[in-house]
């Protein structure tokens, strides 16, 4: 009789989660000069509250034994269709006064990848950025392409005006009028302008019970850009990358330093090249390398064990993650 | 008396070719099924005489005291002017019957970088890569607004027919009847489609006698592509990279694949982190990597002493060079 006990105890060890294969996920919502003392209660709390609500949805998501691809979509969804963040719904404003969208997604296990530039009507920039990854033979498709791709896939097409808010849209009309040499007090910004370096980028990296890393990000790009500018956000290897044998990695920060440094790729190299840590590697790529080129900015990440990382040399990294053991983290400054 | 004509002995080697910085160029016209028994005799010349005709216009530039980058530019104009290229002139058609080109350039020096996708009016693509690396504050444009940017350079607007030629509006034609089901007989085929694969890239990476690579890439993509497909040529770390330190790369074959590995990039972290030659990073990639993935194509590249190396795993890929010592090599097959 004792021996059938010790067997149902071993059983129990062997269902419980402690032993399940680890699952985690990661989220940022932007790096850039977000200091506290630019932050009133109310924003502060609002951010929080819907980082942690981001990160929630993809871990569900896990949770409920779906894939990191899918975590990644349901994190960022959230965000996008948040006014808060610089993507999908709130996203910044180009020179001409309507919103672009850039985002990629890749998956660890074989490498598959989808990404779309200077999209325009597609409600959702990551769901479509998927689509491309699963039903076109294609990685990246941009502009008018894209969309056409996007309706024959069934994707959720707005007018470009739900995008819009009164946020970016002021923020616009300040970079307009900056470049024309006005010069603007700094009491003169909007409160909630908060991240002043015009530019932002929401992004996911998720690890599931099967062993697949999945990376995602999206942007509205910058304030006031002009020319179909592209960043660094639908380029697979700079702002996003992953590779189940050794990271999933989405960054945010200026992106034309980010592409030209190929981040993304580049902290995944070091890992698999240099046999660094993730951390150690995203260390080198975002307090060294980048810091001497100038390039502000950040990147989240975890490894195939399920480790998260965070680096950035910015003041602050909107950022949550819920790790192996179930804990949920929220930040914003550099001291969280 | 002997003691100053022993100096002027010194003083002219010290001033011969063999004694200043070297300086090196290598171009390719794109890699694949190019095999020699569907080659006429005058195709095959035709080629090798462009080929050599484009390296030694770049090389002139670099012998002339010019950069790097000119000397690029000048390689991959000649090839985006001529017919025989999937390049400017003689790009293969999208779907929708007209002809959309990507291009890239980068300098490693100081890691700059100009790239644009989806330009359907510019003549010569590269210029427009160059364009945006010297005046715009960014890396990446894509579609009109990348148009827009280039008529405010002044650089040269081309209706889209001008790209136009017989061969590739057959090859369109071809691809549309397979893809509803046609089976094709081998004989069929225009004799002048060489490259079955139905894309293909030019490409150019030089050194000049200041010690700057420069590389660059310029395409038309793949025939038949729909909704904006962009390849790796535009894309900074696939297609093109540049870092006087380790390398200059342009590659070249299925461009989803070159994306998805980082190809360009990678080749260059090997050399950084695993101190490998150029030419045993580059066989790492291409002859191992890609191949596993089952990507077809190739690179071209040089290292800071100007030492040239070429890698592909396809059939054949043109190319050509002119070493430190001034010596011109032409290649078509792989026993060239």
């Amino acid at each position: 009789m004792p021996k059938i006990f010790l067997l149902l105890i071993l059983c129990l060890f062997w269902l419980s989660p402690v032993s399940a294969a680890p699952i985690a996920i990661v989220i940022h919502g932007g790096a850039g000069t977000i200091v506290k003392k630019n932050m009133t209660p109310e924003v502060e709390t609002a951010y929080r509250e819907a980082l942690a609500e981001s990160v929630q949805r993809g871990y569900a998501v896990l949770k409920a034994g779906g894939t990191s691809r899918e975590a990644v979509i349901a994190a960022i969804r959230f965000m996008e269709d948040s006014p808060l963040f610089n993507a999908g719904k709130g996203a910044v404003f180009t020179h001409a006064g309507h919103v672009e969208m850039d985002a990629s997604i890749m998956e660890g296990n074989g490498l598959n990848a989808g990404a779309v530039a200077s999209t325009t009507r597609t409600r959702n920039p990551i769901t479509l950025a998927d689509a491309i990854l699963e039903h076109s033979p294609h990685v990246m498709l941009v502009g008018s392409g894209a969309e056409e791709f996007a309706q024959e896939q069934g994707l959720t097409q707005v007018d470009n005006s739900y995008f819009h808010t009164e946020r970016r849209k002021k923020a616009l009309q300040r970079a307009i009028a900056r470049e024309r040499g006005a010069v603007l007090s700094e009491d003169a910004d909007d409160t909630a302008e908060i991240v002043k370096d015009k530019k932002g980028t929401v992004g996911a990296v998720a690890l599931d019970s099967a062993g697949n890393i999945a990376a995602g990000t999206s942007t509205g790009g910058m304030t006031n850009k002009r020319y179909g500018r592209v960043g660094d956000s639908p380029i697979i290897g700079a702002g996003t990358y992953a590779d189940n044998a050794l990271c999933g990695i989405s960054a945010t920060g200026h992106g034309e330093y980010f592409i030209r440094a190929v981040v993304a790729y580049d902290i995944c190299a070091r890992v698999k090249y240099q046999n660094l840590t993730l951390q150690e590697a995203a260390d080198a790529v975002v307090q060294d390398r980048l810091v001497k080129m100038g390039a502000n900015g950040g990147i989240i990440g975890l490894d195939p064990a399920g480790n998260i990382i965070y680096s950035f040399n910015s003041a602050g990294m909107y950022r949550a993650s819920v790790n192996t053991d179930g804990d949920l983290q929220v930040g914003i400054y550099k001291e969280d």
